[in-house]
């Protein structure tokens, strides 16, 4: 790998005073985790933006999340078909062989990949369409929800609307991985939906009841 | 989604606390992040390991890095094939759409998907080899790099070298994407291999010149 | 200009290294600055001192801190007189046009201007109240609260008092200006008053609700 | 000041961070620092810009340069009016006080002060020609030499050019200082201007023999 280059400098130098303080105070802890193995209490499914961080929202410190990101936290459909499923693996490896208690799903505001979504549906992102796009093909995930906030006429609201239903979505495809269900109906493992405001620091939950979010 | 369920309450515990103290210190900057929207510098690939925490190591703040997290931090190569791929949707939103100007690929030891992946090539995981199992046709990317391993007595030695080679897959499966090579060319973006030891604190990285891993 | 010299051989030294080497590893990123203009998160309002290091105190890089220094750390009180006024200035810049999320004031320790103000008040510096000193007329923005400290006997402890006072009355003078005012009124902007001390690295907030400073 | 926050726990990290490596390694060189006072070899008067980082440029340690930041690295002539100077009472102090070596005026790219002094001069900018613009009157000092790079169609080219006469208006006005012009007379200051190009990384330094810039 000719191109690779050295860590910039100033990460260098964020490291080393990682090193000095927080690992140095928590170095019992890490050597245990890293002798004894992982063992978190809750698989997150987040997304990759730079403006989410779960593990500051829930004050979480190493070894607590499994934490998987990609783009609009989506879960693709149990799909076995031989083929490389970053998602479904990262689900498999945390409900099989981690056996987390829950699973979180965590939508936010102002998500990049759920706009291009709508655009696309709008008919105004033709460079998505397109096959090699794999943007485009990934928030085919979310595409057939469309219908569901079509109607809505402020496109503020229904693109905090739609990024609730890729929570959603992914919660409805969660389940349809045989693995998800048994350890959910056995009482092993609870599954969970989120969406944060980014701007306003909100936190919402998916209330089964309901049938819609409120705020935690 | 008749199953999900609301939040645990030491969550919403420290959410509370989160929103109170965090939130309300930087409530300026996230709403300024939340409207202007993110401006990233680097794109982090890391594993979804509970213990590996990127922000924490690099004291990295909400809107500094866009993380995408997977099993055992692979870039699969480019395969433009219509089909759905997380990680590559990921690699192309951060580089076309965000113009991140670096991008880390972070690896770690005592990576369980690795370890499964020297399962698999010596024979010991039959459940991996599985058509059905999303792990093992994931680690797959890695599997034929095996043989630069295979060589190792040391089984700890051997697991240790393996995630670097994961890293160096990474790097050079990211450099068969047009997108990332062309702005590696141009000099708009720079890739970077990173291995940290969990249990000692350690980072290294990835020297192009002696093709190995140094101590940052 | 025909006295102006070319660069010491020692500095033309220096930068050829840095650009081989930081500005190399960076080049994506400065590249993006210039491109995309800057968007620093923090306005630092700190003294000239050459001993106050605030990008290495908070490990920050390019882009990330908007930096005014001045002798002393002071702000001037509002006053659109259609003067020249390059702290007001600087201030006008980051907050309407940049908007900052954060103004952050630092002093520090053995501050020669606080001190030469203290000389002052105590009637021993002639030479700065002379109308053509110009460290005499800056540093009159500090003399009024020369009396909050003038009972204190041992002069080193004076010093550093007044050394804070010098924060305090920055930050009371900044919420003189109206659009700080009504952007730290609206949650958009948060100011902060920091000291520290040279010698012993250690810094201090200024905590309104006990109203002196505290360690970080 | 009830206004006033703490400091945000990403930069407390990152301060500790700091302390236990950069600060121990060099507590004796602080000390000492600390208590002998600055000493420093020259003044550099750079923009406020987050993107102008004049340490990280010349490798610079704490206690080495003396530096004034404003906006677009303007000095105002000489005027002992009894007025509020923060630009002169630095030069002041660090020629007067310190006896600095050097003085150096750093310039730079994409400046937006010297930008917002272009819109002025062409009429495009009525808010900075209001008495209260703080920035449109900090600019006036340098809306006499637009003549000298009016007549320069492209845009880009004019801004830079004009950048470049910051650096030299600087330098003359720095010579209407009485203790500027006899330091330099003696022998005992040397000045310097420069022009550092953001992107690039490229420094060049202004030549009185050909009255131009040159790269360094």
């Amino acid at each position: 790998m000719q191109f690779a280059k050295p860590l910039p400098s100033y990460l260098v130098q964020r490291y080393h005073g990682w090193k000095a303080t927080t690992y140095s105070e928590n170095q019992a802890w890490y050597r245990r985790l890293a002798t004894e193995g992982q063992r978190p209490r809750a698989m997150v499914i987040s997304c990759c933006d730079s403006r989410v961080h779960v593990t500051s929202i829930f004050g979480a410190d190493q070894g607590e999340f499994f934490i998987h990101r990609n783009i609009a936290n989506l879960v693709p459909p149990y799909e076995p078909d031989g083929e490389r499923h970053g998602t479904s693996a990262a689900i498999e490896y945390a409900v099989t062989a981690l056996k987390v208690a829950h699973l979180i799903v965590l939508g936010h505001s102002q998500c990049g990949g759920v706009q291009g979504c709508i655009d696309m549906c709008k008919g105004n992102a033709p460079q998505l369409e397109a096959k090699e796009s794999f943007v485009g093909r990934w928030m085919d995930i979310l595409k057939p929800r469309f219908e569901l906030v079509a109607e809505i006429d402020d496109s503020t609201e229904q693109a905090r609307q739609f990024e609730r239903q890729a929570v959603v979505a992914s919660l409805e495809n969660l389940m349809t991985f045989p693995f998800v269900e048994s350890a959910v109906k056995a009482g092993e493992l609870s599954i969970h939906g989120l969406w944060t405001d980014i701007g306003e620091g909100a936190l919402e939950f998916y209330d089964p009841k309901e049938k819609k979010f409120a705020l935690v």
